[in-house]
């Protein structure tokens, strides 16, 4: 194997798969990039079983051939070489790397070795516009639990039907409900790894190819193809919550706030709430104003924030965190928070429209 | 005590003084910042009592008076407000700070309780320009111990004599040497502790005031002062080093080189040598060139760097912390090395000029 590219080009394409190198395997093989040189192309491809990713660019080749060696090294070697030629060749059990006056000579692994990365064999198949994609991903996957013995709860719902997309996730805390419009007739449910999809998320928020990304669906595994690369991820396997059955249909509180102003204000009182259990913060709910209040044995705060108060006064507590998330999820200037009463989950909406519904438990406060 | 300032004045001042606060002390009071309010100034004020700093800022104020914060929690609740006015009181044993719709009640400590941070009876007086004393800082401090077990060797010496500075810092195995010109006929060595010139830096480098500071010097204190500012910072005591000494007066081998070139070079050396014992990194010497090489069991790397040699081939072994050190604390194009053989210690200098001179000890390689 020999070829010579761009020293940007390589450091792209090997910061995309390097999503997939895998750093707790006991595998030494998944902690490799597979290099492989055909037809003026170079493929990298990197697997955590889980997950992997091929993504290829244009190269100068003398020579067909594929290599794996050690993804934080090539990538560390590759990322501190200047931005010129290089050029890559293996050389009996060596990769050798040539760029200027550098000249790297690294262990290889066998390919044989690396895991055979087959493609789906889809049987539907969608089209997407990518930062539709990307924002559904952005608005929901934070609301998966990250505790692996959580298991379905650590995944993503995709929800095909027909021209909507529904992404859910949720943790037993709170739950995130994104949606979009597709072109589309396809009717599934899918579940997605959050931490995939976050993965996923990151690449296609760095692919410079078409808007559009294409995913086709078979039982165990999804697949994500940009112009350059391919993403396969696992899919998990169970009955995800029926999530429509959560959500309340009517409230006795509703209020509208600017959401920069509401976040900056639940940040500060979070300073004093983080001290003690819970980061709880008290909504103290009145016509026409929102006090939000916390305290610690290290003090008090008090932030007064202006709100569009309907219905009913209301005193509710909640976790700082899962209100943040929300907040910073998404960028709406004014958002809509649903309540129905101090014990009661409650939701936080669009003004006008229902690209998102959030849903977050209170906390129990001695009022 | 009350006051109202901007929020932009109020952080600028509590990170000046947040220098001085120690995270590891078991006496609470050193986790504080003084606030004292008089003549419509406000004084900040924290000492880990071997440093001190003091900084005030123009506020309006209706009540003269003092309290003690605790620094983490007061630094964040003013970082996080919008900057807008704050009005800040003391009621009872709280400290309120409002500003917009926020309101914030905190614990104080007793100011009677916080040590009183004496002035120096100044003996020995000089004036030196800021970004002089700063550039002779950060060429030197790095080099110091962070051994807190090696007494002197934890400190750097700024020796006055007359209209020369010198500032040394050496750990046993490199030694940095700056030297500027200044408006002075003081003759005085004194040892100030690295860590302490290293804050001292960064307060003098975010400082809006004149360009020139004033420097006290008493038998165990130096006194930095700016417009705004007062650092006092206890000396240490001992003889140090006979630093002229130990530096080599002639070489056999003098390599002129591009320090961002070499720079470059040895940091790609070091990916491989890293894995290794002592950052180990190999100069080999000959007329016109200079190759780094270094291996590991992950592989091996040979940098070709153009270079002007005069004398000697040399073959030289190299910790590439050490250098790395050196080369990035220094903004020449060309730097020069100066060696007398494999075991004997490398200095690096200017190529025209006397600003700097660093000593490097070699490792012994088997060639």
């Amino acid at each position: 194997m020999k070829f010579t590219c761009t020293q940007l080009a390589l450091v792209k394409a090997i910061n995309t798969v390097s999503k997939a190198v895998s750093s707790r395997t006991t595998l030494p093989i998944l902690k490799g990039i597979l290099l492989e040189v055909n037809d003026g192309r170079l493929t990298l491809s990197a697997s955590d079983l889980d997950l992997s990713i091929q993504t290829s660019i244009d190269v100068q080749s003398t020579e067909e051939g594929k290599a794996v060696v050690m993804a934080r090294l090539f990538g560390e070697i590759v990322r501190k070489l200047p931005n010129a030629l290089i050029t890559v060749k293996t050389d009996d059990e060596k990769l050798n790397i040539q760029c200027l006056g550098s000249d790297f000579n690294i262990v290889t692994l066998s390919a044989d070795e690396f895991p055979v990365i087959g493609g789906v064999e889809a049987k539907d198949f969608i089209e997407i516009d990518k930062a539709d994609l990307c924002g559904l991903i952005r608005k929901t996957v934070f609301a998966a639990s990250i505790d692996e013995k959580k298991g379905i709860l650590t995944g993503t719902l995709m929800n095909f039907e027909g021209s909507n997309l529904e992404l859910v996730a949720l943790d037993g805390f709170r739950m995130a409900v994104a949606r979009n419009t597709v072109n589309s007739t396809l009717n599934r449910r899918i579940i997605v790894p959050a931490r995939i999809l976050f993965e996923i998320n990151k690449i296609l928020g760095e692919d410079e190819g078409s808007d559009q990304v294409s995913m086709a669906i078979e039982d165990k595994k999804i697949e994500i193809l940009t112009e350059d690369t391919r993403v396969i991820a696992r899919l998990l396997e169970g009955e995800f919550i029926k999530y429509r059955e959560i959500i309340p249909s009517s409230a006795n509180t509703t209020v509208i706030v600017a959401r920069e102003e509401i976040l900056n204000s639940i940040e500060r009182a979070s300073l004093l709430a983080k001290e003690g259990k819970n980061n709880l913060v008290k909504f103290d709910i009145k016509a026409g104003s929102l006090d939000i209040s916390s305290r610690s044995e290290e003090g008090m705060v008090n932030e007064h924030v202006g709100a569009e108060v309907t219905g009913k006064d209301l005193v509710i507590g909640f976790n700082s965190k899962y209100i943040l998330d929300v907040l910073k999820s998404i960028s709406d200037e004014e958002i809509k928070f649903e309540m129905g009463s101090s014990v009661s989950s409650c939701l936080i909406k669009q003004v006008d429209g229902d690209e998102y519904i959030y849903l977050v438990l209170p906390v129990r406060i001695a009022v």
